[in-house]
């Protein structure tokens, strides 16, 4: 059977990534505000008087995700999520977003299906439409998301935040962690993550726990980014970042950024730990701590802003003092957070 | 000797890609527009009220490039300028881009260094900052590139072409694609695409005629977007596109888009060609007008518009009729233009 052409994979992508004629209350970009669309040279926007923001996010086969553990529509679904977080960590109204594959060429048109529509998925529920893309052979899959967003307000920045802030958490972190540790021990439910020694665990466990596992591997599948909590938070924090690489390396990053210290007090973030989170670390018999401070992907906001100010969803778990570094306070006295996960560390 | 972690990448990247303090006559956004550019989650440009226009391009090792005949610094210049024809093809002003690199672990530091000098090279010709990326681990080396513009008057789409218009060609086309037959047959000069058999090639041709291959090889090395005759194209021309893919393949896509047949008059085409593509053909014994037509790279303008309103840099080489397709017109008759290259075809 013939594969399809470059030109039938636009038009495919092209009536995949439409814009929803409605418009919800979700959605604040209006499809009318598109110009030109996909099967153009580039995308067109109109423009106002807000801020626009921008960035860029890659996912590579093999380094961000790896098949064993993922459909495709998971790989597009959590690419694009991946992306529009930064958005969310900006406090910026999605505008649209662009998509360019690398798409090797065993890679069948059914699983370029499924990857679509993943990503088109998420587009739909951040109301983030896909304006236009790129397609391009390669030996290795990847799939590399440019997202672009307006800011009525100031920006939402990764240096602003000053000693005396509190330090807040927005969303939950530690499950994707532990999510991919479950899978990796084969506690999957669905075939696919799934082994004897998984299943006899599953068996052994309680039905919260399995429900503990479900959760956390479900929050590694298909994490969603906060565009609404970055939204209330602009105009409110003082400084914000996605918690992307861990909370460990992203507090360190807002510290450094910011020119301050930002302390994690070790009894609060406990008690804002998700009790999936303990459930399956529980079953994991590691450590819910360890998966909150070093898991990653659970693009969870990190934010500091003033105490009085503090949003109700917005958890505190720390505080900004003058200093440098990211550290963790504990009864028995404090200690610097060493590193999360570096692709480029060795 | 330690290898550079990604903070410190980022951190070389940040001060290669800082915007220039002064802003020429060239540069039309200033750097003060920028508010927020690497190192923070996302890139933040002050709004207008023109059009907003972006679009992404990869440039993927062993398909879009060849390491063999090309320096990293190349490969770096060239995926931008190919990014940034997009916005050239649009009549857009540059505002800034992204730049998104895939490494693999065998790639050195020096050869990064070297590539992303490549891309500021380009940023800094075309006036178009790098406001922020992403690097990423990977078996395959790629860049992909997004580019931002605004558009005060009415963006330059390909839909435009109305029956009775004239097609206009602004820039070279045909140059890169012999420069590139030139590498493959030995006939580089630097060592880098040189063999015993161009080497004597060489030595049996002119003086003309190796200025020509030289110069034919530094097109497809080093193209250069046409970002200012694209600016002065909008509100004249009634659509364009660039051409990337070949002039064969890029016409039909046009005529496509606008539902009208797009016909190339040969002898206008010839008459428009560079004396140095016809200089290179003639060493490389191949038609100058099938690289004219097929070859692809050059990264200029095809646009259509009426007769009367033509700008003096635009050379008439066709004619818009009703029907659909491109068609080449000889003497002898008309007849249908085959496709150039697709990466996607077999």
């Amino acid at each position: 059977m013939a594969r399809r052409t470059e030109r039938q994979m636009v038009a495919v992508l092209r009536e995949r990534f439409r814009p929803a004629a409605t418009v919800g209350a979700n959605q604040p970009n209006a499809a009318a505000s598109i110009h030109v669309g996909i099967g153009d040279d580039a995308a067109v926007v109109a423009g106002s008087e807000a801020a626009w923001v921008s960035s860029v996010d890659a996912a590579v086969d093999g380094v961000h995700f790896d098949l064993a553990f993922l459909d495709y529509a998971d790989v597009g679904y959590r690419a694009f999520q991946a992306a529009a977080s930064d958005l969310g960590a900006m406090g910026a109204i999605p505008v649209g977003a662009l998509s360019a594959l690398i798409l090797p060429r065993t890679l069948s048109d059914a699983a370029l299906d499924r990857l679509t529509e993943g990503q088109a998925e998420a587009s739909r529920e951040l109301g983030c439409p896909i304006l236009g893309g790129n397609i391009s052979r390669g030996r290795e899959l990847s799939v590399t998301t440019t997202v672009l967003g307006r800011c009525p307000d100031a920006p939402l920045c990764r240096g602003g935040a000053r000693a005396g802030d509190q330090v807040w958490l927005v969303g939950s972190v530690g499950l994707a962690g532990a999510g991919l540790a479950c899978l990796r021990l084969g506690l999957g439910a669905d075939g696919v993550g799934s082994n004897a020694r998984g299943t006899a665990l599953r068996a052994a466990a309680s039905e919260a726990s399995r429900r503990a596992v479900e959760r956390c591997i479900g929050a590694w599948r298909r994490p969603r980014a906060l565009l609404e909590p970055g939204r209330d938070l602009a105009g409110i924090a003082s400084a914000c970042i996605d918690v992307s690489d861990g909370l460990a390396t992203d507090a360190a990053q807002l510290a450094r950024a910011s020119g301050v210290r930002l302390v994690i007090e070790r009894e609060l973030l406990r008690a804002a730990l998700d009790q999936e989170l303990l459930g399956a670390s529980h079953v994991l018999k590691r450590s819910a701590l360890h998966f909150a401070l070093y898991g990653g992907e659970d693009y969870a906001l990190l934010a500091t802003g003033p105490s009085g100010q503090r949003p109700t969803f917005a958890r505190p778990i720390g505080v900004v003092t003058r200093g440098q570094g990211a550290r963790l306070a504990t009864p028995e006295g404090e200690r610097p957070l060493s590193r999360g996960f570096d692709h480029f560390g060795r």
